[in-house]
Formats: C-alpha cells, structure tokens, sequence
C-alpha cells in the first residue's frame, strides 16, 4: 500500500489530522489496532478549549457541539467551605471552554472522515516503523494474521502514551521528562442531576473532588484516591460521603445523590519525550506528552499538535519548503511546556499530598486564594484553562 | 518606668511604630538589646515596596529616600543567554520599587525620634515578659547589669527572628510553618559601577545570582551557594568567573568587576508564626515571620504589619474600640500568606536544586518563560513586587 501521509491511531488527534489533509488534497491512511467500535467509545476527557472548538467549526465539524456541547464561562472553586468562582469568560474577555465529551468528537470526525471515503485499517496492529531516516518510511502491520506494508512520504504517530510510534525515535539523542504523582481519581458516572450548572471543583484537606456535567440528567463526579486504588474499596455510602465532603458548602445546592453506573480509577502523570520528531517520523498528542487531568489539556494539546503539523505538512507538498516540518517539535515544546506549568502547577494546588509540612499546605491554600481572589490570578487562570494560543 | 506602649527592638519596625505612635500622641518605649551605633550600621535588604515609601513620606520621612534612592521601573531576568526584562511599573500602571537600604531606612527613622525625645533604651537586653494575659504586662530588661521593669498598657515585639518576645506566646494554641532551603547567598560588596540601572538576576542552571546597585560606583551582588558556605572558599577569581557566568548575556555589559570590600553568606528560610498575638503581646516583622530574600519582602511586611498595628492602638486610645487589636494578627497573616506564597515561588523559580527531576528543572524554566513572556505573568509578579495592599 502506498500513501503520502500514514497516521498510526484513529484517536481524535489521527482523525483530525487526516482530515484536515484530506481538505488540503493530501492522502493520508490511518492504521487502527482497535475495532472501529471501542475506538468510538472510550471514555476520556470532557473539556475543549476555545481554540480546539474553533478549530471543529472553521472545518465544519461544529454542528454537535453546538446542538450538545454545553459552554462553560466559569468554574467555581470550593474552599474553606466557600465558594470561590473564576469566570474565564470575563477575564479573557470572551472566551469559553465546552463540556463535550471527547468519545463525541472522536464520533464527529469519524464521521467527517468515512463521509470522504477515507482509507482506515481497524484492529490492525503496527509491528515496525522502519526507514524514517530516509525520503520512504515504511509503516508494517499485521491484518488477520496477514503482514501489510504502507509505503509513505511521512509517518506520524498518534498512538498514544502506549503506542509504538515514540519507540521508533532512537534513545541517543532524545529525553524523557516524567513525574508520577501518588495519588489518582476515582471516576464515579452517576444518575443525578448536576447540582449546578458550572464545574465545581473541592480543593478540600483530605483530598481533591470535582463534579463535571455530561447531560442534564448525568452528572461526571471525581475524587482524589490511592494511585492503585480498588474500586471495591468505594462503597455508594463511602463515595457519596466524600462527595458531599469535598464539595458542598454552605449556601449553595449540594451535590445529588443517584444511581452510580460506573467506577473507575485513573493514575495521574506529566510526561514529556523530545524530540517530538526524527527524520520523517512525527509523534502528536498523548504519544509524546500526557498531563494530569486536572487541566483538561490532553485531547486539546493533541489538537494544537496537529494544527502546526498539518500547516507543516501543506507546506511542504504545496510550496516545497520544509522549515516548518523542520521546526516541529521546536513549535509544539515552546507551547507543551506552558500546558504542562499550568497542568502540573494546577495539580499540586488542587489535591492534598501526604507528608506536606504545614508550611507546604498553608502556601497551597495561598496559592488557591490568590488565583481566585486576585484579577492577575485569574486572568492567569483562564488564558491558560481556555488554552493558549497555537504557534500555527 | 510607665508607658502606654513597651516596643522591643529598635529596627525599622520598632523605630516606625514607635513614631507613628509619637504622632498620634501616643507615649512608647523602645528597647533594644543592641548598641545604637550598632542597630544604624547592620546591613539588610535593600529594596522599598511603593507602600513603604508612601509611607515613609506621608509621615514626613521621604527627604533622603527621594535624594539617595534609586527609584526602580524594572527588573531583568536572564535565562537561556538572553535578558528577559519586566517593567512593573508599566504592569501596574506606575508603581515602583526603590533601592534604599534598611540601615539608611534606621538612620531616618532614628533621626526622627531622636528629634522628638523619643524614649529609647540602648544596650539594654529584655529578660521577661510578663503579664500579657492581664490588662498592666511588665517588660523586664537589664541595664548596667541593674533589673529594670517597663510596665505599659501593650507590649510589642519587634525584636526580629531571634528575638525573646515570641516565645512568651504559650506554644499551645501556637503554631510555626518553616522552611528550610538547601542553599544560602553569598553575598559581595565591591567597588564597581553597576553595569545597568537595573537590579539584574541571573537564572542560570549552575545557580542563581544578582546584581542589585548600592550606589553609582559600588555593587551589590549575590551568588547562590551552599547554606553553610565558608566565604573563604570563594577567591575574587572564583566569584567574578561565577558572576560573568551566571549574569552575562550576549549583547549586553558585562557585569564590571572590582575590588571586593565585603563578603558573607545568607542561610534561606521561610518562617511563619501564628498568631501573632497573645493578650496584651503583639509581634511585628522578622519576630513573627522570615521570608528568603530573593522578594526582598522582609523589611517590606515588617512595615506592613506596623502600618496594622499603628491604626489599631490609635483606635484603641482615641476611641476605645479594639476590634482592629482583636484581629491584628488575622489582618497580618492573611496578607502574609500571600508575600510568603509570592517569596517562596519566586525563591523556587529562581534557584538551582540539586537533584531535581528533568521534568521539574523544565517547569523552572517555563515559570520564568510564562512570568516574563506574557501579560498576566508579568502583572502577578509586578503586582506582587512592588507590593500587595495593607488593609489598614
């Protein structure tokens, strides 16, 4: 098989790419090692930034968003058994962030792309990337059992933390930047009306909680818990009184109470590979960097990898020049460390960490006071939380 | 002896309180461990806050703070090779800072009590505090080697970090928040013209340093070293090389070398101590809480909490109210928490750590790119710099 462009993973970051080269007249085939199905159902991240909405609509893909995505002006952030709301409409005057789930973009652009007959191999697996050092990569797969070979002029890997493109970069030369943080989220999916219609996140001493949205009738709940953390040990009576712990204050709504219809616990990292490119091999999105959730960046720094790569990449083939491939990595870093100062600063000063001196808690608490009671602390905030502007 | 006010120490803060006091007919005593020549003489911090100076002028004191001082609109960061200025007085729409030493601060302060008869003990150590949970406590001191006893209606320490006035706070219902930080500064005066108008820092991987201006012909610099340096192990060769290193950028002068008249080095601590008062017993300044000096906040929120208390005994003696003496201390700390959050940071941000993570020597460094390279890094730390309002 022959393409221009092979994309390893049919996540949003794959999708997107593909098809905003697809627009551009460039071919480009996507190789899965999942089923179409699980691909369209995995459960991540809910939060987009203005920037990747923006990027949704100026390629027609803004309709559902529209219809389902809920906009966002404000979080309210509990503590101290008050209530401490930063409206990042208002301090960036004008910008917003949607609750949309990411399982939901991943259905838009899947759609984008079989409407324009795009080439995607499902549960295929990638077995090598060889020849990125010279003009003719090669991408190898096994389908049914059966070794296949795409010839491309470039590969980008948007496979993932787990996938085998990063692994293709040879270790002399590139740097793993990493922390791992001791403790997860225990993600609860609940029957329950969300208490209000703003996310609500509990920056409370015996650990971190928020309540997100996912329609008016469910509501998305998490709390700070042990990185391996048994599930089983989270009984509906435990998690609802935590909940309520973490979350309520006086004055306003507590949180509702419902049927709890999933559970599940994630660990949380910051990591970072660089280079985020070698030869004609490109890494976008969680295959080179992964970020606490507490942010909500890692499906929208996928999405701004793919914008500076799919510039790049136009370039190339319509004008021949190849300073933007060339600066890649150099674009998508001097913006990825800024996400992962505000994912990582936002992290520490959100849960509570075992062990932390009183001195330690008592700044967090300072840190907390000023982002939300300072107007340079919240514009700081919000231009970060409705993303950063993309170098493309 | 009989006073309304019993002020120990004879530093910035006793000597402002003891004034503004003196202006609103209110009597104080101050006394101090130390000889006069001594308290005048002792070199400190360097840097006024625009309240300070407002302060200091609207009690008639800004004469020589206007002849000598060197009124700051910027500080330049240098990182990566390159210089990264932020003009906070730009940020905070004319707000400055100033370089005016602290023994120059005790000079014009102690000129201005001595004009007006000011009570003032020197040499005279405080032995006791006794009292402070009734309405009549008694300072004890000894002078000449003869007990002596202060009684006054309020007692006020301000007799620094190592100081006796905090330990007569009962420790049970007390508490001390510190840290301690792995390096100190050494600290170097040499004859040299400063090679900018701008106090200069250096964030460089090997260690941090600054260049801060005394006058046209003399330099203050400062480079980070272990806590427990022996100065000698710093040649003059040694300390320029590291200074050239660690300031140098292309493009600019280079820092200007001289003789060394002066070396020392600075242990780091942050130091909280709450409450800061007790019955009758209130602390000011370094006697409740240490800041490291790279904010240059020490003598800054010593004036602050004065400012405070100043306004609180007035309204004591003129309208016998005391609900600003009951929440002195709650007034204080919660400004406080701030400096000390904005101290830390910046100390963090600034230095070297040995054994920190590639992941965390990176965030370092995007802090510093995020605080110099935007609009909201650049306010926060402008705001914070040149000083945070006193709620008094």
């Amino acid at each position: 098989m022959r393409t221009q462009v092979g994309i390893i993973g049919a996540g949003p970051s794959g999708l997107m790419l593909s098809h905003m080269l697809h627009l551009e007249g460039i071919e480009s085939v996507i190789i899965e090692r999942s089923a179409q199905e699980h691909v369209q159902s995995r459960l991540r991240a809910g939060v987009l930034e203005q920037g990747t909405v923006e990027m949704m609509r100026s390629l027609g893909l803004g309709e559902r968003i529209g219809q389902f995505g809920l906009e966002q002006h404000s979080i309210d952030f509990r503590f101290g058994g008050e209530s401490h709301p930063i409206n990042f409409h208002e301090a960036t005057q004008g910008r917003s962030a949607w609750v949309y789930p990411q399982h939901e973009v991943v259905k838009d652009l899947m759609a984008a792309r079989t409407a324009t007959d795009a080439q995607m191999l499902f549960e295929t697996p990638v077995t090598a990337i060889d020849g990125i050092d010279g003009p003719r990569p090669v991408v190898r797969y096994e389908k049914d059992g059966v070794p296949g070979e795409l010839h491309c002029d470039f590969v980008v890997g948007c496979d993932g933390f787990r996938g085998i493109s990063r692994h293709a970069i040879p270790a002399n030369g590139s740097l793993v930047h990493e922390r791992i943080y001791p403790f997860g989220w225990l993600g609860i999916l609940a029957d329950a009306a969300p208490a209000t219609n703003e996310v609500t996140w509990g920056c409370h001493e015996d650990g971190f909680a928020m309540m997100s949205i996912r329609t008016k009738s469910i509501t998305r709940l998490y709390l700070q818990c042990a990185p391996d953390e048994n599930p089983d040990n989270w009984s509906d009576d435990r998690i609802w009184s935590e909940l309520h712990k973490r979350l309520d204050v006086p004055g306003l709504p507590p949180i509702n109470e419902g049927r709890i219809t999933q559970k599940g616990v994630t660990a949380m990292r910051s990591f970072l590979f660089e280079p985020m490119q070698h030869g004609r091999l490109f890494l976008a999105g969680d295959a080179a960097h992964i970020v606490p959730p507490t942010g909500a960046k890692g499906l929208n720094s996928a999405m701004a990898d793919v914008k500076v790569l799919a510039r790049a990449l136009e370039q190339h083939y319509r004008r021949s020049a190849d300073d933007l491939l060339e600066s890649y990595s150099r674009t998508c870093l001097k913006r990825m460390w800024l996400v992962q100062r505000f994912s990582a600063g936002l992290c520490t000063m959100v849960h509570s960490f075992d062990g932390d001196s009183s001195f330690i808690k008592r700044l967090q608490r300072a840190d907390l006071e000023y982002m939300t009671g300072t107007h340079a602390g919240r514009l700081q905030f919000s231009e970060n939380f409705t993303g950063l502007p993309i170098d493309a």
